[in-house]
C-alpha cells in the first residue's frame, strides 16, 4: 500500500494510490460513505498512530471499495491533486544520519571521514515539501545547493532501546528524501544544521510505502538524476549502519515515536563530490528513484 | 510578567506567577469567571501565537482579578500545583548554540575550538521536562552526564531574514535550560544531536518571562550549582554571539516560527572542563540561575 497526504479544493487528506499509481483514495471520505461515519483521523502522523489496526481498518475499507457498486468512482486521478510530503508537518525535526555509504564519505574528504559510529544530525520541519513542489533556491544565503538522494524510515510505534532484531517492527513504511544541503554553510557552521535546514530543502515522497511491500530496506536500488543524467547510482545494500541499527542507535536512550522519520543517508555522487564540483541551479530537476518505492521529482525554484 | 505551565487534578494549564513567586493565576479559568468564556487557548504555544494580543488580553485579566472582590481566590498556591516545562511539548528540536562562550570552548578543548560563525545543533522534544522533575540518568547508555545552564529565547513571531537590528521583536521572553549532555556520545557520534537527545535531558523552566521584563539579554548573570557548589559564574555579555546575531543567522534561509526555542549556550565550568572531569551521578541536584528570570533546579535519577 501506498500512503499519500494530498490536497483538493475540498482540503487536506489521506489517501491511498491504486496499484497503477494513477488515482488515489481518500479514506476518511470513503469510510464515511461506506459507514457514514468518519473513522479515520486527518492527519498521516494520526493514523500511523493508530498502529497495525489502521493497515487493518484500510484493507477492509479498499476491499468493500472494489467490490461495492459505484466504489471505485470514490478514487480522484493523481493529478487532479496536488500531492503534499506524505508528512507535511513533521512532529519534531527529521534524524539524518550522515556519511552511511563509504564511498560518499570518501568523496566528501577522505577514508578518514568513513564514520565508525552512527552520525546523526537534522533537519527542521520548515524544510519539507512534497512531490513536484519547488526546492528554494536561497541565492542570497548559499552558492552551492546540493543534492542527496536517500531512502526515509517511517516509524510506527513508539519504542526505546530497541533491539536490532525487532527495529524492523518499529517501522511503519519508507519513503524517499532529498537532502537538499547548503555545502558552504555546512562547513561554515561546523554542526551540520544550518546547512540543511533552509526553508523548502527537504522534498520528501511521492508516498509512504507500507514495511509490508519491502523486505528488505537494505537491498534496494537508489538513483538520483539531476537534468536527466545520472548522478547517483547505488544500493542500500552498501549502507555502513544498515536500518537496524540506525533504530537500535537511535533509540538506545531517546524514544522513537509513530511518525518520526529517518533519513539514512546518501550515496556517492553528490555534486560537492565532482572536480570541480557541480552544484544546482535555478530551474534544475531532480529525480530520486528507489526500488519499490517510486520516483521522488522536484525543481529547483527560478525565482 | 512569568508564564508557566502547570498541572493539577483538573489537568494541564497555562498561568502566570505572581510577583512574590508563591502562586499563579490559571488564565483560561479566570477568564472564563470574568467574562463566561474561554478566549485562551490550552496551550503556551497557541498563547504565544497571539501574538501582542495575548499579553494586552492577559494584563487585563490580571487586572480585573486584582481589583474584583474574591477575584485573588483565583490563584492557586505554587506548591499546589506541578511545573511543566512552559513549552512542555515544542513542535520542533530544540536550537542550540554551541561553544558561544570563548572560555567553555577552550576547557572544551583549546583556543583553536573558538568558533568563527555560529554553530547549532538541535535537541529532540522528548528531552523537555520541568522544573523539579527528574532528569533521567541513562546508566546504560552514558558515563558522562554533563550539565550546561544556558539562557534560553522563546520565540514570539513568525520571520525570515530578521535583522539583527529587529532581532528582539521576534521574541516573546526568555527561560533558562540546562542542556544536559552525554560527552561520550557527543564524541562518540560527531554530530552532537545523540548525546544532547536522550529522553529527559533538557529541564526547561521554571517559567518564560517576558521580553519586556528583559532590556538586554545580553548583559545577564548566569550561574549553575552542583549539589550546593558553583560551578559555572559567568554573564551573557560574555556572548561570542549575541541573542540578536543568533536570531539572524538561524532565520536567514529557515522561518522562525512563534514557540520556537533558541538555546544560547553555556559559559565555562562544565563538569567535562575539570581534571579530571566531574560528571554527574545520581542523586545530584542541579541549579541554574539567571538574573531576572529564576533559578531551575533537577535532581539527577536515582535509578
Amino acid at each position: 500500500m501506498k500512503f499519500v497526504t494530498a490536497k483538493d479544493k475540498n482540503g487536506v487528506f489521506v489517501g491511498i494510490v491504486n496499484e497503477e499509481n494513477n488515482s488515489v483514495l481518500p479514506i476518511r471520505k470513503a469510510e464515511e460513505r461506506r459507514s457514514g461515519e468518519l473513522h479515520f483521523p486527518v492527519t498521516m502522523i494520526e493514523c500511523i498512530a493508530l498502529g497495525d489496526d489502521f493497515i487493518k481498518k484500510v484493507e477492509n475499507l479498499i476491499e468493500w471499495v472494489n467490490n461495492s457498486e459505484g466504489g471505485k468512482e470514490l478514487y480522484v486521478p493523481l493529478e487532479k491533486v496536488e500531492l503534499l510530503a506524505p508528512i507535511p508537518r513533521p512532529a519534531k525535526n527529521i534524524f539524518c544520519v550522515g556519511k552511511n555509504y563509504a564511498e560518499h564519505a570518501i568523496e566528501m574528504g577522505s577514508k578518514d571521514d568513513i564514520p565508525e559510529h552512527v552520525m546523526v544530525f537534522t533537519k527542521a520541519p520548515t524544510t519539507v515539501i512534497g512531490h513536484q513542489q519547488k526546492v528554494l533556491n536561497h541565492l542570497k544565503v548559499t552558492k552551492e545547493l546540493d543534492y542527496e538522494g536517500e531512502l526515509a524510515v517511517v516509524i510506527g510505534k513508539a519504542g526505546k532501546a530497541i533491539k536490532k532484531e525487532e527495529a524492523l517492527d518499529y517501522v511503519f513504511g519508507y519513503t524517499i528524501i532529498n537532502d537538499i544541503t547548503a555545502r558552504d554553510l555546512q562547513s561554515r557552521h561546523k554542526q551540520f544544521f544550518i546547512g540543511k535546514s533552509l526553508d523548502a530543502t527537504c522534498p520528501m515522497g511521492p508516498w509512504i510505502v507500507h514495511k509490508s511491500v519491502i523486505e528488505n530496506p537494505n537491498q534496494l536500488n537508489i538513483q538520483t538524476k539531476v537534468n536527466g543524467e545520472m548522478r547517483q547510482n547505488s544500493n542500500t545494500k552498501h549502507f555502513i549502519f544498515p536500518v537496524e541499527e540506525i533504530i537500535s542507535v537511535l533509540s538506545a536512550g531517546m524514544t522513537l515515536e509513530p511518525g518520526d522519520i529517518i533519513a539514512t543517508g546518501t550515496p556517492a555522487g553528490v555534486g560537492k563530490g565532482f572536480k570541480p564540483p557541480r552544484f544546482l541551479n535555478p530551474g534544475d530537476v531532480i529525480e530520486v528513484s528507489i526500488e519499490k518505492i517510486g520516483t521522488l521529482t522536484n525543481q529547483i525554484a527560478d525565482e
